[in-house]
Order: C-alpha cells, then structure tokens, then sequence
C-alpha cells in the first residue's frame, strides 16, 4: 500500500513503519516561525511553562511583519519584547524589517523540502510549495514546541488535485487556488492535505506554488503540498536527496478525493465579497466600480507578480480615483523589483508602493478603506472587516487582473477588450 | 526710505504707494494649498458662508497627504468630500497620492517668486525659499479666500539673517534654522517675517533654503523670504521678472533687528525633547542610545537630503535594533532617488522606505513609537506626543546627522570618530 506525500513526510519524521489518516503521531519540528503579533503572547506562554530554554536557538525564526512600520501607540512593545526574548535565548534568526514571514521562511532557506515546520500565523501552508509540511497553529502550541521540539499532530487525509495542460495566458495560479476554494468550499478541505500534481503543476514556477499553497488554508486544509523538482532544488539553493526526491504521492496511494482539472479550463476569477468560496469569473463582474487595488502580500506580493502587474501597467495610468497600492513581500523582492525597472513603471503609472510587510492585508495600514468602497486585492482574505469598516467590499484576485482593474477604475479581465 | 522683501510683495500685491509694519492690508491671492486634513471643514464652510462658486478654480491646489495612504477607518471620507468638491467647483488640480503639500507646490510650480499665497497647513511658510509670501491659515479663512480671492494681512516687521562665508562640510541648512530657532526662541520671531541673505544663503540651494523657510514657522514666524537668483529661475523653471528680481531688501529698509552668522561657526546640532527651541550641539548629545531614525518630512525629504544619507550609510547596515524610516517627499523625488541609485543604497542598508507623504512626521503611520523609545528625526516639531505616545523622546537634526545615527545605534555627529 502506498502513501501521499503527507503520510511519507510523518513517516521519514518519526521513523514509523506506516502510518495511516487518522494517527496520532508526535513529530520532530525542523523549524518554527514566530511573528510579531504572537511573540509577546508566546513569550509569556514558554515562561509560563517553566522551560529555561530554547529546544534549538537555532530553528526558531523570529519575524516583524504585521506591525512593521509600527502604525499603532504600542506596536513597538512587540519589537521590544521580541528583542529582549531573543536576547535572553539565544535567538540566532531575527528579521526586524525585512518582509512577510512566509516569504522570508522560503527565500531565505529556511525551510527544506520534506521539513516540518510550524508557524503563529494561519498561512503557514505556504512551504508546501517547497514540499514541506508546514501548518498555522496558535501561541500555546508554539510555546511548547519551543521548549520541547516537538509536537502533535492527527495525520491528515489527502486530497488529490490534478492539473493537467497548458494555462491560459491571462490565468495565473491565483486564479486556480480561488477557482479551487469555490469547488471545495471555504470549509471543503478541513483538515485535510492537498496535495498538487499534473503537468500544469509541474510547470509553475515556485513562487507560484506558493500562493497555491499559501490560500489552500481558505479551504480549510492542514497543509498543501507539492513534490520538489528541480525548480524546487534551485529555488532552496540544494540538492535534492533521496527522500526529498521520493516526495511524490506513490500510484497506490489511498486518496479520499481527487479532482482533475483542464489547465485550458481556467478563466480569471475572484472571490466576491465577503467570502473566499464565493467564486465568480471576472467577466461575470466587469463594469463594476472600484476605489482601490492592492497588489502584495504573502499570497502575491513576489516578483513575479510585481512584473506581471508593471506589464499590465506599462506606459498606462491607475484611473484618477482610484488607489494603487503595491506592497511587495520582501526587501529581496524590492530590490529585484528596482533592479528589474518593475518598481519604475508601477511608480509611473501612479501605484503607492509600500515598504515590504504585511501592512493592508490584515488591515492595520496601507490603504484602509471606508464604508461603501470597494477595492480589489491580491491577497488571501476578503472576510468582513479585514481591510477596513465592515461594510468595505473586497475582491480578491490575481495580481495581473489587479493591475488591469486599477488602469480601468472598475472590474475588467486582464487583457479584455475594456483595456 | 527703503522696504524690505515682504514689504515690496505688499505693495506690489495691493499697489500701495507705501506699506509699514503694522499696517492692514487686503492682498490678492495668487494661489492656496488645501490638504486632505482641513479639505472637509473648508468645503463646509464654503457652503455655510454662501459662496457658489471658487473665485478662481485653477488657483486652488488640493493635496491629500497626510492620510495616503490610509492607515485609519475614515480617513478615506478626507479624499471623497474632497473629490466631491473639487469635481462641484471645477477644481483643476487635485493630487491625490503625489508626495507633500509643500513639496507639491513648489516643485510642481503652483508658486512663483513674489506671489502670495496661503495654505491651511502651518508650514506653509515653505514657499519663502522661492521669494514667495506664503503663510498658513485655518479653515475658516481658506473658505473665504476661495470665495473671495482675498485676504487681510498685517504687515509684519521684518528680522534680517545675514549668513556670511561658507559651512562646513557636516553642516547643512537644517542645523541652521535649528540654530537660529534656538537663538530666537519658538516665539522669537512670532508674526515677524524672517529675511535670509549673505553669501552662504546665496550658495545654498533651493531645497536648503527650503528647509529654512520650512521651520521658519516653528520661531513663529509668519514667512520666511529668500530674494530669488538664479537657482530660484532654475528651480522654477522660469526667467524672472523685473518686480521677481528686485524683491531684496534695500539698504536702507527698516528692521526690527538682525542676527548675523558666521557660515564658519555653525556646527551639527540637534533640537531636544520636547522643544523645538531647546538646541544643543550634536557633541553634547553623543552616546544616547536610539531606537529610530526617521529622514524624511516636508522640512527635509527633498533628493538633496536622501542623497546626503546615502552618503553616509553607503555600504553600511542600519545597526540592529534601529528601524530607519526613510519617506522622500514627493513621487518626483522618490523617482529621482530610484534612478540616481540613493534609494538602493539606502534599502540596502536597511532602511524602511515608505510612500512619499507625511506619515510619522504627523504621527499617523510609518513608524509609531512606544514609551520610552528615542527617535533622531529630521522633521520639524518634536512636541510631546507628536511621532506615538507623550513618553517618546524626539531629537530633531539634520539627514546627515540622522543617518550617523543610524548607523551607530547612537547619537553620533556625522562623519565624527564614533562612525
């Protein structure tokens, strides 16, 4: 009997002969992220517990991202407490400004295929895209990590989802991950592993996976997983080994469900407000007004997307009323986004661009919107609320659809005829 | 009898045979600045005092910057009363993401030489680096020079400032209206026009010189004056006038008092908390541990100021614990400082660099500190409470000094043995 991807990573983890959904198993944790929100809460947690100290300094990763630039009296007591907590145990890994945690986890090698790993923040997901098992939990769970390297977790069931063909060219993996939310609904994969496979799958970059991986927690799964390749392997900066390579669900495997999509079958799409299943193509929604786009965050704040909105917004204008903000994920990004002419041509056409963190995302800054307005937005959640009073409509949609909207002041597909 | 440089704008503004200090005036207006702050209380005042139309709609400059981007729930209600109106009243030149109110007006031309303007911000003052008498005033005003296109003035007497020789090279212009500031007390100069001359003020370029007249406000001054030259034609990207070149002050004009300076004696210094006035040389201060530097603000985010940061933290790395804000002023200057590679250098070295606007100088996002923490600032006011909480220690000093400090985690003079 063969295994998903999910069972094979918890068996190399804790050395069992096999392993079946519905487990109990305790794992080795190979790496954890604490964010800014989370640490003063985590920090009080540990002592709490009575630990003396860090399981292993060196695997926990401390990141500022939510509150950074501080918007709000009393962000930086945050820093502060993360400053002094990192002090006093010896914290070798500590990014003070220098992007989103997920981001950070996967550019800066943190994170390796077939790791597992943990993380304050619900998007932890994210380093599926790398082939890692990795997953959101809250701050008393990582407090006991911290001390004991170790935590619990129910093996999940898998979820199979096949991509096969060539995309369209005005899709982009934003456009699936929704379209996919839609099909299972917001609670369709609770619990449960996704897992990627197919041609289209294998042809996307990493950094497309990622917000794959990143948005496969709005259906509500454990964690998303796609098998390391070579793109992986030079994306990590390694070379795969064995056990690495093997991280692909076996022919024989037991899936509780799989879905099989036409790559050519897809059409930009967008969660409509105010849930993320609430799925409808773009060309079923154009014409409708709006007063802001936001092109960032951990789901869509890479360079990829950056170049992907400056070719939409190329020698165009943002529509006079309307509000471009682009944050990108990382300084790394940001630099290349210079280096690359991108941050150039959006500046041109009129796009605020933020300094690399979290920011309008989860609605602290950058862009908060008012009663009645509608914006656009890349990232992952369109929840009431999130990024302004809660009778703000938010759209979610691929960064090159974005950029079209924020050129026509209103819902347009990308590359349609009202460009 | 001879008149000095504001005393010639009133009379060429009213055509008065002669005007002395004291005397009530009504001045034709050439211009005003409303920003997104006041743009709700002036379009309601406006409408109370029953004007029904703008006295002319090409002479009213609306700027949101302040709230842009939007860190706060209703800040967006700002850009919609203010688009409302400038749409009812055919108002032709609203900016609504381009950098700040004074940077926006005199790079984008809004000001000539000799013009009088006013502005409901209190730096409005600013427009003197151009020989412009400009000065701020509230809602209630703004509404009926918008209907009426006049207002009354007394005319002020006039301090003179003589700055003769040449700075030295860690010595820019910021250090000496803070200086002078010092000298006179932030009521020194309360209702008094402050006019520049010699030769460093004649060196100085008109951003320096815009610094100064920036700050001009915090002396309590009503303008500031610099007679307009070559730079001045340059920068305002016209040949001046006859009435534009002669606004000096006669030999024989009567001054209240003047202060002469040395260029030669000016040294590095910083305002303390939690007076603008409370001056000391950078010397006395070195050691003060910081938590924050901020460059940027209308006093001094000009590519000039950006360029003199890069300087200094050219292949160096913000020290650990200090977040740098680096916020240019307008869109123009963070283009610049894109293509003349200052803001790559500045990333690189750790700085935080935000969307041109005021942001932290106003205390609103970008950087909101904590009791307790310090902050070297090149803004132009270090009240209690201005940049977080009424326990934040606010250094105001020169970008040269600010970035030093950056670097050290400290106070340091620029270019001195502690760097």
């Amino acid at each position: 009997m063969g295994n998903t991807i999910i069972e094979k990573i918890i068996k190399h983890n804790t050395g069992a002969a096999s392993v079946k959904p519905g487990d109990i198993v305790t794992v080795k944790v190979d790496r954890v992220m604490i964010h800014d929100i989370f640490i003063p809460f985590v920090a009080e947690k540990f002592e709490e517990m009575g630990f003396k100290k860090l399981w292993a300094p060196d695997k926990a990763v401390l990141i500022y991202d939510h509150l950074v630039p501080a918007s709000q009296l009393d962000d930086t007591r945050h820093f502060r407490i993360g400053d002094a907590f990192a002090a006093r145990y010896g914290m070798e890994h500590v990014h003070r400004s220098d992007g989103i945690c997920h981001q950070l986890m996967t550019e800066e090698g943190y994170v390796k295929p077939g790791d597992v790993v943990f993380g304050t923040d619900s998007h932890t997901t994210t380093y599926g895209c790398v082939g890692a098992f990795s997953s959101g939990i809250g701050y008393t769970e990582m407090a006991s990590i911290l001390g004991t390297g170790t935590m619990w977790i129910k093996v999940p069931e898998t979820i199979k989802v096949v991509i096969e063909g060539k995309l369209p060219e005005d899709v982009m993996s934003k456009d699936i991950i929704l379209r996919l939310i839609g099909d299972l609904g917001a609670d369709g994969a609770t619990y449960r592993a996704l897992e990627f496979t197919g041609s289209a799958v294998r042809e996307m970059t990493v950094a497309s996976r990622m917000t794959i991986a990143n948005m496969a927690v709005e259906a509500g799964a454990k964690c998303a997983l796609f098998t390391p390749d070579d793109k992986t392997a030079e994306y990590c900066r390694i070379e795969l080994n064995d056990y690495q390579k093997n991280l692909e669900g076996d022919k024989d495997a037991s899936y509780m469900r799989t879905m099989v999509y036409r790559a050519e079958d897809f059409v930009p799409v967008m969660a409509c407000p105010s849930q993320v299943d609430k799925i409808r193509d773009v060309s079923e929604l154009e014409g409708t007004v709006i007063d802001q786009v936001f092109i960032g965050s951990c789901t869509n704040g890479r360079l990829e997307d950056l170049i992907a909105a400056a070719q939409v917004l190329k020698g165009k204008r943002v529509a006079g009323y309307v509000k471009l903000i682009v944050t990108p994920a990382s300084r790394k990004i940001y630099n290349e986004a210079i280096a690359c002419g991108a941050i150039e041509i959006l500046a041109e056409a009129g796009a605020i661009i933020t300094h690399p963190g979290c920011g309008l995302c989860c609605g602290r800054t950058g862009g908060i919107l008012s009663d009645g307005e509608r914006v656009v937005a890349t990232n992952n959640r369109n929840f009431l609320g999130r990024m302004g009073t809660s009778k703000v409509e938010i759209y979610l949609a691929s960064p090159r659809t974005a950029a079209a909207c924020a050129v026509a002041g209103r819902i347009v597909r990308p590359g349609g005829r009202s460009l």
